[in-house]
Formats: C-alpha cells, sequence, structure tokens
C-alpha cells in the first residue's frame, strides 16, 4: 500500500484519503500558509490546516517588575465558551485596580540524559568531573548554537545511574530544540571524559511535558508571579461578589481540595487560559502540562480588600520558532504587542491572574452555571 | 473607551484592532466556519481563526477489546516537526506486528463540590444522607439531561469540609458542560436536606484540568490500556534498535528518572500525541494535562521478543459538543473513521502506543538529535 | 566465626558482644520480661532491652462519635525534650473547652500482591474473576484465621501486571500479619484459577510503611478525625495567643509550606505525638510512616472562637499482638484505661489533635525557641 | 484535679496514677538511668520506662567511601519477629560478597521559616536581601552554637510568603534542636533588615518529620548511597532464590508497585530497619519519616551476578544530643563500634542494603509466610 509520506503534495495526499475513505476534507484544504514553510519544519505528511476560533480579551493593565506599565490585549484561541468573556472580565477588575503586578524569572530549559555506570563509585566520580569542568562543558554545549547558554546543572546519583539536568538560557526561543542539541555536545563530552555511558539524552530528569514535582520545587522555563489587590467596590460591581467569598473559594477548593486530590496544581483553571494563549500563539500545546502546575492565594486585608496572587514555577514558551512563525500565529504575536519573551511571560501571568480571578469568583457566588445555561455555553473550562 | 464585546461581528472587531493596534490581520480573517456556529458557543469576542498545520499519521492496526481488527488513520495538528513521522514510524512497526491491542473503561468525567458544615458530625450526617439517597439523588441530577447518569459518588470529609466526586456516564460527550449542570441540581438537593453549604461547585476534588493523584488513581473520563509484541526483526528493521535497549530506555528514563524527578508521567511523550490530536478533533486542549500522566512498561520476552505497553488512567474526551462540531474538526473526526467515544478512544490509545515506541527506539539507539538535525527538525517534542 | 543466633540465651551472646568489642552491656541486660516470651515472637539475638523514658500527659477529655465522654492520660515514650508538656498543654486547652470530638473510621489493614500476567487480556480477565468470585475468595482468605474478614478488594492493571489490595477488618489487632497469611491462600486460589503468577505478596500497593497518596486517598488502618472549638480567652490563657494567630500558622505554614514541598503532611508534627505513643503501647514503630500523613485544618468562627480539627487517614494501630504483649506496654496500655481498639484510636485521635494544637499555638506567638531555652531542652521535635 | 506536673518525682507520680486507675505499674518503675538525667532534657512528667527487646543483626562488612573496610554488629530495638533474623541473612549475603559500598553526604539538617510580607515585591526584595548578606546571616546563625556551620540557604516566594530553607551542618549532632536556635537568629536580623515578618520559625518548608518530595529532591541530613554485588551461588546458598527474580520483585513490586501507590518509597521496608536501629540508638522516632523514603535498584549483570542498591536522600540521624546520651542507648552505639555521625550513617546504609535484599529475596521465592508460621512470626514488618 502506499505511504503518505510518498505523496508530492497535500493535495495528492488529501485526495488520496478523500478517496481512500470516502470522504471530503473540503474545509481542511483551506489553510493560508506556504506547504514549503511547514515541511520539514513544523509537519509531515501535510493535508491542511485544522482551524480553531480566535477571540481576544482585555485589555489588561500589567506592571512588570515594577516598571513599565502597558494596556495588553490577549489572543485566545479556544473552543471553550465563556472562556473567553470570563477572562476578559478579569481583565476589567484587575484594570480598574490599577492592573496586575507580574515577575519572571528566567530558570532556563532543562534537559536531563541519563547515564549509566559500573557503579555507585564511577557515577560518582563522573558528577564530580562534570562539576569540576563545568566551564569546558558549558563551552562545549554553547559551540551548537549561538543563542545558547549554559546556566548550571544539577546532578542525582541513584544505583548505576547518574541523573544531570542541564539549564539553559535560550534567548527569545522556547529552546527546548536548541538545549538537545547541546546537551548532545556535552554528552559526548562527559561520556569520553568519565566513561559514564548515556542510556537516553532524555532521563525524565527534564522533566518535559510531565507533571512533576522536580519542575514544581526547581522551575523549569519561566518562572511567573502575578498579583493584583482589587477592593470591595470592584469586587462587588466588576465580579459580583466579596472578597470573604473569593477568600473562601480559594481556601477550600484550591488548597484543601487540591490538597485531598494529592494535586499539585492548587488553582482554579491556569491550563485553560494557557491552552487558549498557547495555540493563539503557536507554543508547544504540550507543554500546559506544565502550566498546569501552581498556587493561587487570596487574603482579605486588613482594609478589606482583597489580595490576589497567581504562581507558576514552570511556564514553558517562546516568541520565535516552533509554531511562532506560522502566519496566523505571527499575527495574533503582533496583536499582542510585545518586544520579545520577557514581556511575552508578563502578560501570560497577566492573563492568567485575571481569569483565575474571574472564575474563582463565579463560583464563589454560584452563577457559574446559570451563566452557562443562559448563554448556553459550556461550563467544561470553569475548573 | 469601546469594549470588545460592543462590536456586532468578527470584522469589526477585527478592524477596531487593526487600527488600534496598526496591525494587519488578513491571514487571522480567513476562517471557514460560520460566526454564529461559534459566538455563544464556542467562543467570545471573535476575531477570527488560528491556523494550525495537519497532517496524517498511520495508518495504525488496532485490536479493540481482542474483537474489531481496523485499519486507522490519525490526524495530527501540531507545529512540532519530526512529532507525526514518529507517530508514522511506531504505526508501522506495531502494525506489521499484528497491531495495537487496546482496552477502554469508561469511568467517566468526575465533578467534585466542596461543602462547608457546622463541624465533623454534619458532615458525617451529610456524607451518610447522601449515600442512603443515591437512588433519589442521582434521579434529581438525571433531570437535567437525558444523555447523563450518575455512575457513583466518592466522599471525603475534613475540617468543616465536605468533598464530593460524582462520576457521570455521558454518552459520546466529553459531558464536563453536562456534569456541572447536573451537580448543581445533586448540590441543591444536598444542601436542603443536610445543611451543608456548598461553597463551590467543583472543589478541586473533580480534579479537572490539574495533574493530581487522585485521578492517577481512581481514573478520569476513560482508562486506556494498549500493547504490543515486537519481534527483534521489525525492532531492527523499523526502528533501528533492540528490545532489550528499549527496555533499558524505558526502565532508567521513564521509570527511575520520574520517580528522581517525583513525577505522575512514568512515560516519554504521551502529552505531545494527545495535544496533537485533540487540536486535530476538536478536544478540549487543556485535557492534555489529564493526558500526560500514565505508564509505560516493556520487557524483552523469553523468545527476545519485545512486550511494550501504555496505561492512561485518564484521558478526557468526546465525539459530540465542545470543538468537536467545527468543521475542519468534524473532517478530521470522519478522517479516523471511528463510530463514537469508545472506539475514538481506542484509536487514540493505539496512537499513542506507537507514538510512544517510536520515541524511545529512537533515543535508545540516539539518533533523534542526529535525525533532527538532518530534517532541520524540532527536538522540543521528543521527550 | 561464631554465629550470633548459635547462642543459647541472652546473657552468653552478650557476653560474647562483650568480649568481642570489649565492652560493658549492664544497662542493656537489665530487662523485666521473660526471654521465652519474646524469642520467636518479637525478635532474634536477643541480648537485652532498650529502656525509653515513659511520661504521662493528659488528662484529655474526649467525646467518641458524639457518644461517650471520657477523660484519658496518654502515656509518651520519648527522648524528645518538651513533647509531654507540650502536649499536656494542648490536653488543658482542649479539656477546658469541652473535650476533644473524635471520629474513627475502621477503614481495615491492606496487603496488596502484585500478580505476572501474560498480556493485557489475562490481567483483565483474572481481575474479572475475582471481583466474581469474591465471596469465595473472601471464604478461603478468612480459613486462615477466625479474627479476620475480608472486607474487600481493588484492582489495578498496567503492562503484564495486576495490582490487589485486600482490606481485612482484624479486630483488636493491627493485622498485618493475619492480613499477610490470609492474602497468601488467596493468592493460591487466584493463580490456580486464573493463570495469573505471583510476584510477590507484597505488590507496594499495600502500601506499607511508605508515604504513598493512595494510603492518603483510599484510607489504611484507621480513619481518624478530631476536632475542637476553643474561645478566644482559653486560647489566651492557656495557649497565650489568638485564633487569629492560630489560623494564620495553619495556612501559612501547614497548608501553603506543604504545598510548596510537596508534602504528604500538611500539619505541623503528627508523627511525634504518634511515635511517643507508639513506643509506649507496643506499636510497630515503622508505621509513624502512614501516621505522618494527613492534614489540619482551623477556622476563626462568627464569634471569634477557634475551630480546629486533624484528619489522619491511615492510623496503623491495634491493642493485642505484636509489641502489646509486652510488660511495660501492657502497663502502658492500662494506663489508657481503653477498651479496645477503637477507643484506643479514638484517644491517639485526641492526644494528637491536643499536641498539634499546642505546637502551633507556641509557633504563633513565636515563644518556642524562648522555652526550649529556658528549659534547657531539645527543639527538635517542635515541627 | 492535681495536675501531674506537680509531683516531685516519677514514683509519687506513678503512685499517684495507679491510685487513681486502680492499677499496678511495677514493670515500668524498673528503669535504670537517673531521673535528673532525664528531666528537662528528654521528658516530662516522667513516671519510668519503656523497655523495648533488644536483638543483634550482623555482622556486616562496610566499606566506606571506597576507602576503610570494617565489620559492624547492629543493634536492633524491635518487637517484631523476623527482622533481626532477616536482617542478619543479608548482612551474612552481602559480607560474603565483599561487603557494602557506602556513601554517605552530609546534606545538612534544614528549618524553614515562613515570613509574610506586603506583596510579591517586599519578598523578592527580602529574598535579594538574604542572598546578598548571606555570610552576616551565617555569622549571626553561628553565634548561637560552636558546633553549627550555616551552608546555605534556598528561597521561594509565593502571593506574600516568602519561604526560606536553611541548611545547617551540626557536627556530630542531629541537630534540629540548634538549627531551630540559629535561624531565630537569622530570622530577627532578616526581619530588622527587610521588614518581613516571620509567621512561624517553621514554615514546612524544612520538612520535618513530614513526607515531602522537597526532602526527596533536595535531600536533608545525610543522603545514603550503598551497594553490593552478589554472585547466582551467595543467592542461592544464603538467600535461594535467584538474582533474575529479586530484579523482578524489584521492578514490579518496589518500582511499578509504588508509581502505582502514588508512594515516596520505592522500596521495600527502609523504614523497619531503620525504626529498629533508631530505637535502639537514641534517635528521634519521627524522622523514621524521611528515612522511609528512597528508591531500591536491582540489575542481572553480564556474569549473571546481581547488582543490589539502596539510596536514601533524607537519613536524619546524630550521634550526640537526644536521646543517644541515655545509658541503654550508650551501651548500644558502643557495640556499633562507630567512631562520629558519619562512620554511623554507613552502617545504617549497609544494614538497610542488607535487610532490604533479605526481604525481597525472600518475596522473590514465596518463603515470606511459610517463614513467618513455622516461627511463627509476625510478617507485618515484611514489606
Amino acid at each position: 500500500m502506499k505511504s503518505l509520506r510518498d505523496f508530492k503534495d497535500a493535495k495528492t495526499r488529501r485526495e488520496f484519503l478523500e478517496k481512500e475513505l470516502n470522504i471530503n476534507l473540503d474545509k481542511i484544504s483551506g489553510f493560508n500558509f506556504a506547504e514549503d514553510q511547514v515541511i520539514g519544519r513544523n509537519i509531515e505528511n501535510l493535508i491542511g490546516a485544522i482551524q480553531i476560533p480566535l477571540g481576544v480579551a482585555g485589555p489588561i493593565r500589567v506592571k512588570g517588575q515594577g516598571v513599565s506599565v502597558k494596556d495588553y490585549y490577549i489572543p485566545c484561541a479556544t473552543t471553550e465558551g465563556a472562556l473567553v468573556a470570563s477572562v476578559s472580565r478579569g481583565c476589567k477588575a484587575v484594570t480598574a485596580s490599577g492592573g496586575a503586578t507580574v515577575y519572571v524569572e528566567n530558570v532556563g530549559i532543562t534537559r536531563g540524559p541519563v547515564f549509566k555506570t559500573k557503579d555507585l563509585g564511577q557515577a560518582m566520580k563522573a558528577e564530580i568531573w562534570i562539576e569540576k569542568h563545568f566551564k569546558e562543558l558549558a563551552k562545549t554545549a554553547q559551540s551548537s548554537s549561538s543563542h545558547l547558554k549554559l546556566l548550571k546543572a544539577d546532578y542525582r546519583v541513584v544505583g548505576r545511574n547518574l541523573f544531570v539536568r542541564f539549564y539553559f538560557d535560550t534567548q527569545e526561543a522556547m529552546g527546548m530544540n536548541m538545549a538537545t542539541f547541546a546537551t548532545e555536545e556535552a554528552v559526548s563530552l562527559i561520556e569520553k571524559k568519565t566513561g559514564a555511558e548515556c542510556v537516553s539524552i532524555s532521563g525524565n530528569f527534564c522533566v518535559d511535558k510531565k507533571p512533576a514535582w522536580l519542575n514544581f520545587i526547581s522551575g523549569r522555563g519561566k518562572k511567573i508571579w502575578a498579583e493584583a489587590i482589587l477592593s470591595q467596590k470592584i469586587i462587588k460591581d466588576v465580579l459580583k461578589t466579596t472578597p470573604k467569598k473569593v477568600v473562601e473559594v480559594v481556601e477550600r477548593k484550591c488548597h484543601l481540595g487540591s490538597m485531598m486530590s494529592g494535586s499539585l496544581g492548587f488553582n482554579g483553571h491556569y491550563a485553560n487560559i494557557i491552552a487558549a494563549i498557547f495555540a493563539a500563539t503557536g507554543q508547544d500545546l504540550a507543554h500546559v502540562v506544565e502550566g498546569s502546575m501552581g498556587i493561587t492565594t487570596a487574603e482579605v486585608l486588613d482594609n478589606d480588600d482583597l489580595y490576589f496572587s497567581i504562581y507558576l514555577p514552570a511556564l514553558i514558551v517562546g516568541t520565535v520558532g516552533g509554531g511562532t512563525n506560522l502566519p496566523t500565529q505571527q499575527e495574533a504575536l503582533k496583536l499582542m504587542n510585545i518586544r520579545g519573551v520577557l514581556e511575552y511571560s508578563m502578560v501570560v501571568g497577566g492573563a492568567i491572574l485575571a481569569g483565575e480571578l474571574s472564575l474563582l469568583a463565579s463560583l464563589s457566588e454560584g452563577s457559574l452555571a446559570k451563566a452557562h445555561r443562559k448563554l448556553g455555553r459550556s461550563g467544561k473550562g470553569k475548573a
């Protein structure tokens, strides 16, 4: 039987499938990127494109690292009703309160190979060699790209195994790809110098696209914090609830509920907002996994205002490479009006703060399902 | 300032943003679904659509619950180079070995409200009331929809809090929405009869879109198992490695590495395959989170064949509702040629088995980065 | 060289070691149990006994399951200064407030064997066989002892493995031993009927003496809840702090701090109190592990009283068998003046509530280290 | 009513309880330490002592950090039949194979206070202040004791909270007490310089006596690795099984079983061996919790020998202070014939290796329950 890779282009491949399966793929055929732009870079066996509705939330005011203050629109590609409206409602409340204060720490993308050794002794010796020759190792790793810097390495020995976790600064790119190439260079040197044998260039000590306490505790990609202080009046006027009720939902749902569930996500729905922005701006959708981890906090302040914050230990994003180069994704990035990945991360942080606040406020006053019914909307995203 | 919701359609809203930000959104404007199909159902503040390249992997042979045997194509919407090719390579190896044997268990979608009580005593009494009146509760919950069935409930008391986890059969739909409405009915009855006060209709005992041991241990949505037995020859010819090497990567990376990382994902990259199929077929992309959990196993059998399996405790999917109704997503579902959500889940299981095997085989013989370089492809998805 | 098991009694064995190592073991030689009582039951290669100082905390008033009300003394064997005094202080505050309300659920001791199967199909079939023949299986298991009842079984299949978790009621005994014998009988029947091969009678699906979310979520041994409501005046007079301060420590330390640490212990020091009572009353000290899991909650009520509670999902205890038969341990049990393991568990629950409250109160007003210094005591147990 | 602290000595207090409860506490009265040695240091409300049978396992040959080679006896205080015999059997196999190679890393005891701040900004500033003034902070902390050194600090900010984790070298002492005093000094300085307010000197970022991924990943107290290579013949002669069978139990039980259970203990029964040695040598019994975490690995080597290893990330021990000063505990330490806490840790590592190997070997050939029955022994410790 003819293999799907043998077709010369999307059209002939699509036509083959249409005949083979007796179906019609007209809608999928309507794409506006160039085949040769994506083939060999983003996709194989291309037949067309999937379209996801794009809505815009905001604007939201973001105060970056206590410095700049700017209003941003948030592109959201989603099929989940009520999400964009909910994020927008949160943006309104946050902006009316002076905006979201956001902090970003560039932890670096990580790659964690696993080496097999003769015994504990060889593993310990290999670890020591790496520590002693870190500069040489960095030079070797960085020879693979001018856009990459090896920031640090962490180690673990167990039985006949050495795990190393390399942290890389990859500038504007998400950089998993660069990091893999750089790690390959480092691994070759380590193998040569220590006799340890690399079993897998990824030893799940990265940890890529799997929920893991190591990423929660050590961070991965970007760490994001955002906060806002909202008056009782704004909470009442915009969110139809009270600071006290929001705090109660955060404590009983996001904290106690997640403790009872053995969860790494002490929040309402970070994943919803991240998935929508990631789909809109060409991020790797599997990195929604790391983005679902984190902690929401809320307190009633002495003046009865609401203090509200979010914390994400591992947001994996880039503004060049991967899917960010595609035409519609490029336009969505333009719409965000950001300069580089740090500003991008700040806006994502603000958007999560807004979307999280809006959902928890809605839960706190029980209007959630009502709203959905009224709007005939899906509640599936609502927690 | 004019709010984004005040515009009458996507065009005027888009034009406002283009002027406001002095940008061009031509590509985003090119969408082929009807505005009135998505407004009030999938999205708000619509301005157009994002396009994600669609490739096709397979075919893969799937043996369902030891019954049917059929070959399937797998639609993958992704921007991550090498993924579709890698899944296809796995499909080839699995199909040449007789196909993937897949099992699906319909655990049911869950919704877990949290109630506030006067004290432990009231919480215990409320729990007992629910247990005793489960049938009445089911009748009430099911009054909200003819497509929904309350399967069971689980309970936890801590301090002045009662957490209840309802499991629902929602037929072909993913059903989070239905489940929320049904839970609202049940909650009203519980509040009336027990005096417990619902603080949040979702108490993170669901646990929706957050990684959690409760979902890993009790399951959520669909549980998926898939396995295949591959000969040394097929492993060598198609995957360029050996059973022994694959087993070593599974043990040192997927098992030991994930133990060392405190991960709930003892696998290579389930999330990659799930994200691509979910994006193609209109699933909720935030549910990639639950899909990233699970365990890959591999053994060298006495005859030196490779036994390879995957296990996912919580795959959240549907074939009606949400994004599945959109035109391109509908065509992608047609391309899968499945009848209903159980067959859909089986194919996803087969695809994950294939994609997981292909990646781990590639890691085991160190060709990964080489391949990427040769094809100028991204390795970011490769573990 | 002569083996330690070849000596006829503790005296000759001890003398051999004294000469061999040129040391003096006089103190160890002073024990007041009969050798033949412990040999072949509690210990091998006996040379004497270790003495641990025994203090008494309390009395504490305990309201059992909303029924009985009684005051109890709490025997604590510990070498950690300040612990007994701290628990006593908590007992005073709790008793002055009307006592601790305690609830106990007998989940049952668990044993979880792992079976190896040909493939997923055989594992699924074996699971179904067990479900269908549960009564027969129970009869077989219960044939091993008249003090044991098989309550239920839970199952998990992954790859070529079937895990089964048996829950047993073992009356007054902790019962791990009985459960193992009973499981052996059940396993033989399962092997014969299903062809599944038991690889280990304990497959860490028990999970015995290891921290695990499965035990947290499903419970093991006894589940314990305890609560008390304390007035501002009692909190001030006895504990030198305020309800607000206690709540703040619970939220920032026990909840947020444990979330940030990836802990299964959302509490201050359950393990301290459990270790002291276990050592005093002959429990298995390795079961302190399960006892360290659980959640403390605190709330300021509308009348400004403090609501305080503890929850332990897995307290593993017995009042017969194991070390409970030893002379000093027997006397310590007498001192508790309890009838059976449920009342014993209730008192332990009350003691944990008291000890937990006292520590958190002390932390909340910063007197901890001061107190230790004043008394020249060890703070090592204090959190 | 008269309070237990009002009695002048153990005798009068005991007599009061005997009359009050109409019981006899003769056995408890028989203790051979001086009251004034323990009062105000180890215990309050003293009435006597609990006696735990002491057995001796070994000797076991230990190769320390690839340097010294020495044989050690292992004192085990336990009431769990078969444990000492089982550890001894493992010692025999390991010693016959040349001994256990053990590595110890002194991570340091940790104390992790939580500070409340005005907002994220103040928390970030406080963190930066600590980093910049670490030397000054160390000097201040170390002023509290000449036996303590501040090794490093780690930080986390979430909402209005700053968590700091201090690592201390406390020489021969377990040192939790010293660490608390030193932390108090550091905290005062931080409060003065940064305006952050310490809410609790322990913020569960320590994490003391609770299972936690932070301790697993970062280590606490001492990290311990031990390994041995055993021939098929020794495995057969001493342990009645084969390398292949042991490896199968490690993979299906310790690895897969613990993954399925959400456990932090990927081992058989570290906690049993640790509890017995801790009780014998005066360690804090609540620290068995940290000791239950870790990973056992096993491999069949190319020559068919068995490679076997254990790894504990957090063993909390000392050889001075706490309960180590008591007479019987002092003798038990003498019996170990060790110089200092590092050598002590090495021997504990060797003992765990031996006890773990013996249990898993027994499970692998199904003799466990049989043996217990034959010896009328308890199987409760056997996994």
